[in-house]
């Protein structure tokens, strides 16, 4: 099993529904490259259409797998490498192609219930019985766009809480998907 | 089942175990208050000694919960409102024995490995079986200082990475433990 996921800044919505680009936030990518690093994630692809944001991002991780930060804290490069800032979700299909020899199953996440949602449990077994590529596909903002649930093979089920409340944070959320699929302390 | 949590930031230990109190986070209150909100648990304490951070706590909260962030944006006051400051760890155990009638279960954690920790699963059971109160202790900076570790009635086992990392942030394993302890998902 190969797993690769992606934190999407673009297509996503903001709380009206509207198609935006969200800006980069530091602690996503920490977080993100933290729990990707834990469990054992291939990479972790952040994908911006906005040159600007990706050269942010890229100076970053450069400090932290290189620089000063990696003299300071080595632990941080070793999350941080498995970032790859790429401008577009079919920028990263294409280096998984490339890596695996043939394109990743996409499974979108999302906030909302909606009928045939894949289950967290069938997704685990899926990894578990079949080598992949896979690829996870994280929004931020308030969400994946349309157009990007449309195109994945499968929309893994949400995180449910109590009384209809799916407001985690996409850090929060993606770790307890992570552990979900992948985690080692759960009940098989 | 009553649960609270505590996000420690004194007494906690920096990377050279040297004991802090660390500054506060705007987005560990954020995430820490969803996933509380989301997993149903009581209240969060958020525990610092210093006087300056506890008005800056006070103040995000009430933006979310009463001012302009409210109107903006209501889900984040049903979240933050399950935040309550205070100066210490015997604050918030006594706060709950008011509450509750009796003083907590203290469990803490810890991302290091040791003998004798309490499993997510048997915690999970106590938590079904038993009506507490519990209160779950996390650490910031580089973790809780001996001293709360050694008053909390168990400590919980680590979430454990891939050959023995253990470096989520506090945000992202408090996620992943809320889920083992209290997800509806999962397998019983």
């Amino acid at each position: 099993m190969r797993l690769y996921l992606a934190l999407i800044h673009f297509p996503v919505v903001n709380r009206r529904g509207e198609i935006i680009a969200s800006a980069i936030t530091n602690l996503d990518l920490h977080d993100m490259a933290r729990s990707a690093r834990t469990f054992n994630v291939a990479a972790c692809y952040v994908v911006t259409p906005l040159r600007d944001q990706r050269e942010l991002a890229g100076d970053l991780i450069r400090h932290w797998c290189e620089g000063e930060g990696f003299k300071l804290h080595p632990e941080r490069g070793s999350a941080l490498k498995h970032l790859r800032i790429v401008e577009s979700l079919d920028a990263a299909r294409e280096d998984i192609r490339r890596e695996s020899g043939v394109p990743p199953v996409m499974w979108a996440t999302s906030a909302r219930e909606r009928t045939g949602g894949l289950s967290h449990s069938l997704a685990r077994l899926a990894l578990k019985e079949t080598d992949g590529p896979f690829l996870v596909l994280f929004g931020t903002a308030w969400g994946l766009a349309e157009s990007v649930l449309d195109e994945a093979d499968a929309i893994l089920e949400p995180v449910r809480g109590v009384d209809g409340y799916n407001h985690l944070s996409v850090r929060c959320a993606a770790a307890i998907i992570l552990d979900r699929l992948l985690g080692v302390d759960q009940a098989e």
